[in-house]
């Protein structure tokens, strides 16, 4: 497969980095089938990747992913087994699948998401039927998802402690949610006896994206310790900031702090690392998704005395949310390029395997943008398999930089899996 | 992927069958899932697989697979998957396997195969080492499997309870056997707490093929149910014959008697299913392998005043084992052909996973012919993946062929598993 290049002087620290990982694999995958036998992984998850040349490092971990329509179509039976594993850990007696897609049922390419995820459950032997919780959908709709595919969505309704769609007995064990609800917890998801998936606390109206990367710190570094590296490499710095108003420039200062606190922070470690380029820091919505409410920062005064449209930008998330805490987190770069244009990794992962993966590349942003923005384009470069190593090639061979994505997304899968545990509602 | 065409005007039956197979996914998929919640899937297994056109059926359950070298290489990301899905269920903990070839370390196919597998589980991670038992291995011995690879055999060697190769603390978790231990068990097996995989009593020492579809017999029947078939369409008639002796003739009625009643039952359903071929069966050693003692009757006059050079073909199988039992089999026409060479389809299984297969395809055979005979000359056709249905295709197309073939050879896989069960020795 071709892969996106480094163009980048700065690969010896990657490099080391992928050698280690290369030479430590019996360890690691070790490692994490431990791991996977304490923790319960999710059902599914994608790991945004930036890989800077001398850090390689997770900057935001989907537990609602949609894009399984850019993944390799031959990669199918890969992800059909894992859905067997994952089936197998929910609810072995299941026979069907309530899969609860989100409300905005004019974008096509999320239609087309939904159809390519079904495509993998029914493969897997499921029966599938999509569950709408919008208010919009009070009968059965069909939908165009291209291609001559359709889409049916009905409405989800409760009976008793279960939800489930139509009235001729369907009874999903497991639900599934590719909804984050980002607009709230709906009361017909309260208290329901199903395997729900992820739990309701894992969509966005619970979910803190600092909590999650307070997760990560402790995986990463249990996993730099076991192969002797500096955590940092794969690990970005971050701080939480709350009570923040934009609108009324409550906390300004505060963030500001924040802001220069992580900037030292990175300006250290590239002194160490003698790496000359400028630290930068992406501020973003603490519960949000959709790339919006997010902005770069390369000094506090960043975000200092923004104008009206900056603050405009940053107050308002997905759903009309209103955004009083933000997450700090170090800036990596993408020194990965496909022609002119920057690119990053999303790997794709169902129950504890990889099944696949592309290059998120987008021609309108920098190096040190976030590249899942409104309005972006990107080409999806599919990845062949599962992000295998081949140690008959050297850390330099594309396949094994792909291990070492597989590695780090595998381990925001398993801070994931932490984060939910550590998360979760104690029972009254 | 190109498939051997079905060269038969009586696929009728067939194409019902791949129909309701297709149609059922779901309930087969959830009927294998609570299977596998009761029975312990095989590490791995091989199903020799025969296509007639109106049945289709399993007609040997290899426990110790060669030919991982025949898989399509792409499907390798499939098979390192289902690795961690065996490992899990077997040794969650396992860093290291030790993997115990077959004796003939010239054959440099059989090395192929070796290699193939290490691979694979080289690639899942897993230490792996090669131990053999062999006398001819009295030191580490480099063997050349071609294409540049290399083999290190070292001799096994016993340490209180467990088995190990070397002096430098190799300490597997799981053994695995690549040995069918057609010669008997050695002592230095006997009684070893690691994880050896298949077990013992899954050696042709002291598996009986009688064993195997007795299980099957059980299998098909309940399955045939869910699915409301005729077992007969998925399961070949067989019956036992004991205390043979081919030199001295002794028992050469009671086998003809065999069958000649086994011939009965398969006319009786041809004339059912009004299928105007010739009944055959196979007579083969109930504890053979390799397409040794293998022979053809559509009489029981065949079996009858056997020449000392047929006599001699039957009584004697690989490791020199005498035969005085056997197994006669329904014989099942293959009516798949590639160009003028009858071919039949091979499914390999990990775990509970279908990771790949081929067609062994043989120019100097016929249609009611062992194909897996020694100096055969197959030409290997790689399945591209795990035999997953399309159901936006017909039964006739040859993804959905492939389908059925998987279910078959996952029920012959699940028969194995309850076999080992039966045929475990009790705890003393």
């Amino acid at each position: 497969m071709p892969v996106p290049s480094l163009a980048t002087h700065l690969t010896g620290p990657l490099l080391e980095l992928e050698r280690r990982f290369l030479a430590a694999q019996p360890q690691i995958e070790h490692w994490f089938r431990n791991q996977w036998s304490n923790h319960q992984a999710p059902f599914y998850g994608s790991v945004d990747l930036r890989n800077s040349g001398f850090k390689l490092a997770p900057v935001d971990m989907n537990l609602f992913p949609g894009g399984f329509n850019n993944l390799n179509p031959d990669a199918l039976p890969l992800a059909v087994q894992a859905v067997a594993s994952a089936v197998e850990h929910a609810c072995p007696r299941a026979k069907s699948i309530l899969l609860i897609p989100e409300n905005h049922t004019r974008n096509t390419f999320y239609l087309k998401n939904i159809a390519a995820l079904r495509h993998i459950l029914e493969t897997a032997g499921l029966q599938v039927r999509l569950g709408s919780l919008s208010p919009d959908i009070n009968e059965i709709t069909q939908l165009d998802a291209g291609d001559g595919v359709q889409l049916t969505l009905e409405p989800l309704h409760r009976e008793g402690d279960r939800v489930t769609v139509g009235t001729d007995g369907f009874d999903p064990c497991i639900v599934l949610l590719n909804n984050d609800l980002s607009a709230g917890i709906p009361d017909i998801l309260q208290g329901i006896k199903q395997t729900l998936l992820p739990p309701l606390h894992g969509g966005w109206a619970v979910r803190r994206k600092t909590q999650h990367f307070s997760a990560f710190d402790q995986v990463a570094t249990e996993f730099a310790s076991l192969l002797d590296l500096d955590p940092w490499l794969i690990n970005p710095y971050f701080a939480g900031c709350r009570a923040l108003d934009f609108h009324e420039r409550h906390g300004e200062d505060e963030l500001a702090d924040t802001v220069s606190d992580i900037l030292q922070r990175i300006g250290s470690k590239y002194r160490e690392y003698e790496i000359d380029v400028a630290p930068f820091v992406i501020v973003k919505a603490d519960a949000g998704t959709y790339g919006m409410g997010v902005m770069t920062a390369k000094s506090p005064d960043d975000v200092r005395g923004l104008n009206r449209k900056q603050r405009n930008k940053m107050s308002v998330i997905k759903e009309g949310q209103q955004v009083s805490e933000v997450i700090v987190q170090e800036g990596v770069y993408t020194f990965e390029t496909v022609g002119e244009a920057v690119a990053e990794p999303v790997i794709y992962m169902m129950d504890r395997h990889v099944v696949g993966g592309f290059y998120r590349v987008h021609t309108g942003r920098g190096r040190d943008e976030n590249l899942n923005a409104p309005g972006m384009h990107f080409s999806p470069m599919s990845f062949d398999g599962a992000c295998l190593p081949d140690r008959t090639c050297g850390p330099e061979d594309s396949t094994n930089r792909l291990y070492a994505y597989g590695v780090v997304a595998r381990l925001a899968l398993l801070a994931g899996a932490i984060e939910l545990k550590r998360t979760a509602p104690t029972a009254a």
